[in-house]
């Protein structure tokens, strides 16, 4: 695996790296850290890459290592930039012949995530989106539990995704977070909706198998000075007469990423909550609430949820073991593809991605016509 | 105090009868619990009251003890009626001279509800409306903390109350609280949104002190053949700029009466959940978050936390103690106000009462509008 | 009723007339409130008593009530002073013809409890201990579900009850509560073991069915100047092999009344926690964790469970409600013994109070022996 | 890295792998993952390992590495086999000159352990024994927090680890992970209280740098056929004065790897339960308890439990995370003693693993001697 991104500073680049290293599975073997090419070689130095691989920005990686022979280039493609630098490495790569996996949202505007879909149609290569919510064991357990109508008909669906990092005007003190998330050129049109919003909106959509088919919305910015939205509150309809609520906020203090999603179905529920994300309650309405715990052990979990899991119940997996769980993933689908063998896909996709861009797209949209209804 | 309602087959007039008697301040001496007469006297006879002062309804219990000496007449009136038959018991009981508690909603519709602010306020009589999780030592702590200023200026406030026993179509097996509350004869113009909705807007301004200004609402009816919503989605907008999320559910298979409120400030925030109603989450941006603990004894508690708790903390006061609380308060202020001394009112009062109907109408219209906001 | 303590500065006492007030089946009626006639008096008038029958000690009032037309006297005795004063004014009101409900440990000594044992017997009055824990409704369904053969054969219980009010050395600064219970001339032989201890005992002996058989015991007095253990550690083995370990401590600061208890047989197992009363955690070796809630409405939950309830789930009932359950249970049972009916007793007896005594003294015997295994 | 153990079928040997992995510090370049050289070659294989490096046994291993050059050999090796197989390849790596860091408990028995420590100390190479729960980010915060005086003088720790999976004979069902831990001559002298009665008393000390002088002990084994213990209750006597329960349990049905702690000293608490891992609950006598949060961001936090973490607050780590820490922690101590720098160890040690085989000692004779006081 080659990366772009991910040098001093950044927080995501090197989740990326421990979740690809934790199942021993993939090496990180080139990258383009840092469009400052002396931070980029510092980043390799310290990841103990060969230098001659560590490259001065993404063309000269991807132009380079598409020189080597099969054997010697890297597999794939992990982009870790800020969203307004997704669209051009993407594009090279996957043009270059590269499998790719990115960091959401997909990109800085819809047009680009429209052309994206495209790209990787023309390429025939693998994409992955790295909406990381989607890896936990008991998230896979949800959609499972889902699909196989155990909730029966879906009524209802509250998602919320609510931080408190950006209650002060944090970008002001050269926070580099704070500052490229809430600056409208680098991370697009919206801010909180975007960064967080969209994780709330796939974690739904990718629950329940149902599309959101219109919205209202109403942004905030609550920080004096910030030049995006910092809070947003969505009342949605799905396809198919399932109604919902999504929230995100960067200004609810003291909390910390506290996304949480209940389903309630004509015949059960389901809660989930990232903060203790080895638990699925799920509810009936005549015994009681159940609390299912992921593990590889549970005989009454799926075997989507047993796949994601790499212990024993009582053996506690987090953010990173979920995120691995899409690099695992996109490992084993390269592989099969490789080998000319049958995959199925069960990580988000470019389409998840474009689907995001256009959920942003709608919310802002509703939000500026005063939370009407706006179709997705 | 003299009960109008309550009997046979009632939920609330028990728990209204539990929680005047707890305290040891109030007698039930007289009611007319039922409009057939013959159930109105079974329930008299259980209860050990004086069977010359069981009425066959509540004209002749409220002019009949008005004709009694002052000092062996009922002391006030509790209604604990369905919604249609609060205004008559009340105005007359009223312009009768008796004070009144009054089980919320205020009233059928909010012609009546304006008419007896009216009435109160003529009759010189106090009311108080059973809005009963205010009564709670937490929720008085929090609005004593928002008060004093401590989260600073309000920003976002999400307030829920999903329940889940509304999911099957119950009002057809006869079950009578599924039936009289699904019956716009009886309930009024909404199911769920007026049945709770009303309590987690009235939870929302009580421990804010906000006004909602406008509000944008999406209600459903989940459940086939029933006849009002039994779901609802509200986008608040409060005087002063907050924003906030009410969402009001009975078919939210396996919740039971999970209302909740997190408030989110400028300096901190707060989170209060109705099932475990003895602990308050307070949150800092920069401190660990702290479990404030109901109690007679804990220092760092407000006075008026500690006026609505019985015991220290550790012996877990619950739905009954926080409804005592109206009734100890209400019966506080009527000694005083008979001993001619100065009193506060902390409990609810007919203005709240209109407010919610108000609420009630304002988001059926919006509801109606598409979600249009709508002013209160 | 009829109290015996429970005046001015009191905690108990006020728990147990709320206890007794709260379903409207019990009247106090006259009471003895404090060994000092005045403040008797003051209580007896903020009560609303009739001042002739607000007593200057307990001879006066269970002598002179017994001279009462029966109609007329009080119908039993509630005894809510400290331990050194259960004895004297149960054997009275016994012998007199009295029934008694009193405050646990039952007696000063275990010679008191044994010589109160033959007194009920020989009176034929009925006796409730109120180990209060046992009056909530989940540990009802804890009882039901082990007798009922759901969890298999016990092999082993974990009770305990930490708090931390007595950290410092309270007893010195007149606190009232701290005074009598850290004092051997009023509280007995033990401190924390006595005050707590037993109830932990109860509630392991209550849910389980099952009989300590031996118990070796470590006692502590952290607090320099005390006078009575404020800690201790017990190891237990039950009749039948079951095993169990039992703690009790006032000085685990930040604790308040944390009891909690764990019960595993070979087929299932159960946690109840009493902050949170009203869940119920049923384990088992397959399935997942079930959360059994407090109810009136659950089918799922036994009779015994249903009948400790006054509310549908979701309304949480707490530590009154659990102490009123003794009193409604105890007055049950009177008006049927009274009619000559036949009966059943669902609460705490003399005999478990001289468990109690039993269970005080071998923890304190095994302590002095170095932790000795002493039979109960 | 090469590893001793782990091949098919092992639980904790890819434990181990994950671990060294996560944070890109350490490569497995070796292995002898089985006694069946069949089967180690397959365990290499899969892990794309060199097949020259893939050895038959730890001797072939140890001695061929030791062979190669300087820059070419593994720098340590990890062992991860049962307990009776830690002894041999832990002293031929030592006296090869190889650092080692090794699964727990130290070794089969004391005489072992005794041995090792001294071989250590002769080779002057670094040692490691991976006592996990050591690892967390809040057990690091709690050790911080008692160093630095923040509870006062310790009075009382309570430390427990149920678990539930050997509820049933599942030995005789060929479960390869029951079958050596149930077995005397692989396992040791105890069972439960070796495999993670171990865990809990090196958490006991570790937190609280507190010795344990004396215990009194009651093991039982509960299930039939069985031949160790699975189950234990523990008292304990610390050096200076604090008081302790210690349990252990692998018949807790419905339980998983609930180890949890609690600590109180004169001025202040803490409460950390391994299901939670990222929260610390601290408690006071005045103040409402606190709860701190595992991450790299918050302030209030110690430097200690900063460098055990990876991410901010709101990403949750879990048990690989935490035994990862051990693994990286060795890594630099490893590469600053190679450096002739200063270091500081923070991991377990083999003097802390011949501790917890004297504990298996005492706890074992404790309980033949009917849970007399026995000197650790």
């Amino acid at each position: 695996m080659g990366m772009v991104g991910g040098g001093p500073g950044a927080f995501i680049g090197n989740v990326h790296r421990m979740a690809a290293a934790l199942d021993g599975q993939i090496e990180l073997v080139c990258g383009a850290f840092s469009s400052d090419p002396h931070k980029s070689k510092e980043a390799g130095e310290s990841l103990f890459l060969d230098p001659k691989r560590v490259y001065a920005n993404f063309e000269e990686m991807i132009l380079t290592e598409k020189s080597l022979p099969e054997s010697a280039r890297m597999d794939f493609v992990s982009i870790v930039t800020p969203n307004h630098v997704h669209f051009a490495p993407t594009k090279l790569a996957l043009e270059s012949g590269f499998d790719v996996i990115c960091d959401k949202p997909l990109s800085f505007s819809t047009e680009e995530a429209e052309e994206l879909v495209k790209i990787v149609s023309q390429s025939g290569r693998l994409f992955c989106l790295t909406h990381n919510y989607t890896g936990y064991p008991m998230v896979r357990q949800a959609k499972a539990m889902v699909k196989a109508g155990e909730l029966g008909k879906i009524r209802k669906v509250v998602v919320e995704y609510p931080q408190g990092w950006l209650s002060s005007f944090l970008e002001s003190s050269g926070q580099k977070q704070a500052g490229w998330r809430t600056d409208p050129t680098k991370s697009g049109k919206a801010g909180c909706i975007g960064d967080i919003g969209t994780h709330a909106e796939n974690l739904a959509e990718f629950i329940t198998g149902l599309e959101i088919k219109e919205l209202a919305a109403d942004l905030s910015t609550f920080v004096e000075g910030r030049k995006l939205d910092d809070d947003g509150s969505v009342l949605l309809r799905f396809k198919g007469g399932a109604k919902g609520i999504l929230f995100a906020s960067q200004i609810s203090i003291g909390d910390e990423n506290n996304i949480r999603i209940r389903v309630y179905g004509e015949k059960g529920g389901l809660e989930w909550y990232q903060l203790e994300p080895n638990t699925l309650i799920v509810k009936s309405g005549d015994g009681p609430n159940q609390l299912y715990r992921a593990g590889t052990n549970h005989a009454y979990l799926s075997s989507e949820s047993h796949n994601a899991a790499r212990l024993p119940a009582g053996h506690p997996e987090g953010f990173l073991e979920a995120f691995a769980n899409l690099y695992k993933e996109f490992a084993q689908v390269l592989r099969l593809r490789n080998e000319g063998k049958p995959f199925q896909i069960s990580f988000p996709t470019v389409e998840d991605g474009l689907r995001g861009m256009k959920f942003i797209d709608a919310v802002v949209l509703s939000s500026e016509k005063n939370s009407a209804w706006v179709s997705l």
